[in-house]
């Protein structure tokens, strides 16, 4: 139990079901006197907002956040920040079928297995609306580190068979392709792609790409709290991820030392590497180049598609599924994976007590 | 700071550096009555032991593990056990001249950019060695785990472009090749490539496969503490490790819902899966399958080859390392995998407070 | 920072300001399966409620809560509760004035010391109505732990210098006195000394004891976590409270061995001790008798007499306190005292893994 | 379990039995570039070491600490300290009788409970030599705090009915004489009543007090992490200790408002309170004043004279305690209080992010 915090000098406290009276997060450890007010959280919130394009839920939710706590004039006050978004589009209806099979894909089985019940309102707490607390956190923890000066670009580096190619990068597409894709042009032949797998009645996977920078060398704490494995952790902890790579991932394996190491050079400016397969982490801790992170996103499990089941009364069936379901999570996720990868960050940039944090010690005095 | 500790239930605190007088771990939160002794670690620290093979640096360390509290009359006594492993074969002169450049690949460069300087003696706390103490402290865990009924097997999936053929698969194998593969014939093939590696002075990286059966469906705490978020942490926190993946892994993100979701049936036996594209995991909680994780670890960045780097005075240089090193870290990192996964395992299984824990309490029962 | 926690298993976070929008607390980790209404929770928020009595502030609140998540159909379901308490009498006028200086006794200096500027409003989070959530958090703890076998039962000990005569204890005077006192007597006379304490524009202190019966022997965690060292955590974190006693308290400081130590002895229902001068706590572990604690209280800082002070400005001046106080905190931090109490035992017997974990697995199983 | 750690950021971890091979601790989080030597830590060690006066037990122990790692050529390095202080004067035979009953006031009989069996050998983990890894630990803190301009003073108070006058108040004292006390008359006379303690086969209690000068205000977390709740529990969590006071402690239950406010004046050097009855902690926070606690210990429970009492066998009978124990624990414990603060206390230093930090800032800086 209790694994609804994360984060130990950045301490977020995530709550709330798909179906009940409302989501929200509650952030312990942000420094005083930051200005902060709702419209600096509400632009992340509207980046995974249902209902923005055709390949999102038809679920409308303003998902309006509101600060009850920790801001008094405009700044925070250093005490705990509780954030609030309530669910105002609940038609519980469409799932009082659900409480009697198991949804594959889904964590129905095990939720009732752990928990002897569940709430099966759109899955309740595993349902992807659980991501609101994370992403009203993220905003905040992104706003600190842009002022530290850090920032965090997240996208869809693909979709099914569909990759960016990033040498077109269009930052702009991001926010207004319905892929959150950087390169205009493959995210209309995955809107194509996505468009078949509806007539199928299937759903697609993708991959987010995270690239952070600005990072200064020095953060992340061997042994156990690199750098590496807490973003691991933030990142592999959103539903429907399962697969993590830092900086060249997976192609390390079939590489060679002497192709895989970055070889340092010295200039005016001090001391960076020619490459970065290392993708800007050696040893657990930062080494001043772009950190880079992927994750790989599995096709949404809802498919309207008859599927064989088991029934909670232990006999074997077949379901179809209804409801409002995304053909796929990937473009409302990169803002999910941007936030947990800024509360990851965050977190060990406050735990970095080297000279480095000259840096964030002058950001605090600046706050007064 | 304060990274060296990693669980909240069973908690292990790890010490120690390449070259430091010795290196060790302690473990708080191990039940009483278990009956332990050295030679139980022992075996597991001699799977990670330097100079069992050709492909293993010739470094002879006996890595002896003394047991200094926590066990009484040979049974644990629910108090911390302080295991230490003396370093006995320091060749420190072979690293006095990295101490003046940054090794590529290497934490060199990070450790002075984060603490201001480095104990440089064999890549100090940043070295491979460090694992002694998680081997030490995983290996009580997996010895729990067992009295659970649950067990880890870790191998070597690949190395470079060898893979094993898990249709051969061969227990035997993995702890009596050099490579640790369950299947002699890839195991062969790999050695070739090996020593291909080594004659151009160059290394190779792999992948390291974790099967964990057993399981019983309940285990993980959504949200942060998922058990495949945790698993993530455990692994990518050791040193090399630059991705990893759960169950079907990188592959679902070009997959499709219909192909992807893993259909229930419902037996006498209960509620299964037909296939398991999900590793066992489903929600980040255990769905009672077996667990499948794969790390993808890094060529060793010690070639004997020249390399570009920079010096700490700020100048480039080209060097050429010396010392002794594995021409592949793979083989002797499988039980670190498996140490690692364990530990994440245990501690969940430990938070888990629910029905469950009926075998736990029985356990904890059939100890005293 | 991040100090809005409290427990590793059945974790807390509380959150708001005295005049803020509401206050709230979210707890992470309780069990699936107990039934839980709003109910529960109101009957303990009403014993702190302000304005029951004379000696309360006139602050009018209806303190009514609302169970955001965490609940379906009537039972938790094992994921974070959030609990909401509005805040609806925020008369911030009458603190306008005191943004310009120091109150003594209260914690605006240091609070400016600490954060640069603060909520002044009634104290902001400094404020006694922080604890509102502590209570509404520790009515669900007190309430597992009755389900264990476990009670608590906090009661006024003294205020200024009347004395409760525990040889007429009467439970119900802790309700239904307005001193939380247990004996009808002493709390009549208490009466008439805060009336006098009134009339002199002064304000009175006292002693809280809270008695716990029902505990297993084996509860509490060498080294660190002892029982009282985190009940002594929890009580003092209370604002107001100066000084905690376990057992006999500061009167072992003068006493000896022969006459301290409490002689064991064995009967057919197992070993008791003759008395408990220990307080129900032995080596930091309960040891099956009545946990006996102790908390003093200063008199409330808020006098309504004139005090010397000086202004955020540096100027020495003299001020007379305006606003709504309560001439006495104890009565109402009794309640705050046994919540505390609640939530440090429950952690503390979801952490033992031993034996004594049947009833605890037992509980769970019952729930199911 | 797991209860073997202490604090978040300077986090120390003990281990070790009474007549185990070795007692020690690990830090982990103490800054890179420190200069430590084992001289550093054996200061404080020898504080504590058995044998030093005729009202210390006559056990022999050398106490020697060795530093096996986290420090590299006279620094350290960021990496966790692991400190080893081995058994040297293990007389178990003394104990074996113990094995078969449970003393009075010990903790025999709750390990048993607990853990279904116990280390019966000098009381195991709950003696009082468990103290040696938090000694070790804490002089490295006090060390730390020192530079940062922070300096503690623990003392005895009083022993029995004896009271050290303050107004005599010498430093050296606390050093020299057997009884800690800052005051050589008040120590003959609490000498002479130790000896009629030991004449009678009985022992003593008393009162530790502790004083720390230099702390900025600013330093502690609202609500749980308050710097009172922390001392407390830092405190408390010593065997032996019943009883805690911040400041006026128990006198503020029966003072009033306008007794017990400090009233705030302004000068030149800033705002400060004209008396202290607050201890240095307003609201949690320290205001910048000495902070001042006192703990009030109990009677060594191990006397020469007949107790009754039950065997492990469940018979009731008396017993006579043989071994070698102090007839007063308070002088030893005296460095304990002052490490456990001292822990306490930078624990919460380093947890603080607001302009305070500057000064931490730059001791990291000075650091490098």
């Amino acid at each position: 139990m209790a694994g609804s915090c994360f984060g130990k000098y950045f301490t977020v406290t995530t709550w709330g079901e798909s179906h009940g009276r409302a989501l929200g997060a509650v952030v312990d450890g942000c420094p005083a006197g930051l200005s902060l007010c709702e419209a600096d959280i509400q632009t992340y919130l509207d980046r995974r907002k249902p209902g923005a394009s055709r390949f999102s839920t038809p679920r409308r939710e303003a998902d309006a956040v509101q600060i009850l706590s920790g801001v008094f004039e405009g700044r925070t006050t250093g005490t705990p920040i509780s954030l609030l978004v309530p669910n105002t589009s609940q038609r519980s209806s469409d799932y009082s079928e659900i409480a009697s099979y198991y949804r594959p894909g889904h964590a129905d089985f095990t939720y009732d297995a752990k928990y002897g019940f569940r709430d099966y309102r759109g899955g309740g707490r595993s349902s992807g609306r659980e991501t609101v607390g994370r992403v009203a956190a993220g905003a905040i923890a992104a706003r600190i580190l842009k002022e530290l000066g850090m920032e965090l670009c997240a996208y869809t580096k693909a979709i099914g068979p569909v990759s960016a190619d990033l040498s077109r990068f269009d930052k702009d597409a991001i926010l207004d392709t319905p892929t959150a894709m950087p390169d205009r042009t493959a995210s209309e032949a995955a809107e194509r792609y996505l468009s078949e797998c509806m007539a199928r009645k299937d759903s697609a996977g993708g991959i987010i790409e995270c690239r952070i920078t600005g990072v200064p060398a020095g953060i992340g704490e061997p042994v156990f709290d690199k750098l590496d494995a807490r973003l691991a952790a933030a990142v592999m902890s959103v539903g429907a991820i399962k697969a993590v790579e830092i900086g060249n991932g997976i192609a390390v394996s079939s590489s060679t030392g002497s192709e895989n190491n970055d070889p340092f050079y010295a200039d005016e400016t001090g001391i960076h590497k020619r490459t970065n397969h290392a993708g800007g982490i050696l040893g657990g801790i930062s080494d001043g180049d772009t950190i880079l992170l992927r994750a790989h996103v599995k096709p949404t499990p809802s498919i309207f598609r008859e599927q064989e089941t088991a029934g909670s009364d232990g006999q074997n069936r077949t379901v179809r599924i209804k409801g409002r379901h995304d053909p796929v999570i990937v473009p409302r996720a990169v803002v999910v994976v941007e936030c947990m990868a800024a509360l990851a960050l965050l977190d060990l940039v406050m735990a970095n007590t080297t000279a480095r944090m000259d840096r964030l010690a002058a950001f605090y005095r600046g706050l007064r």
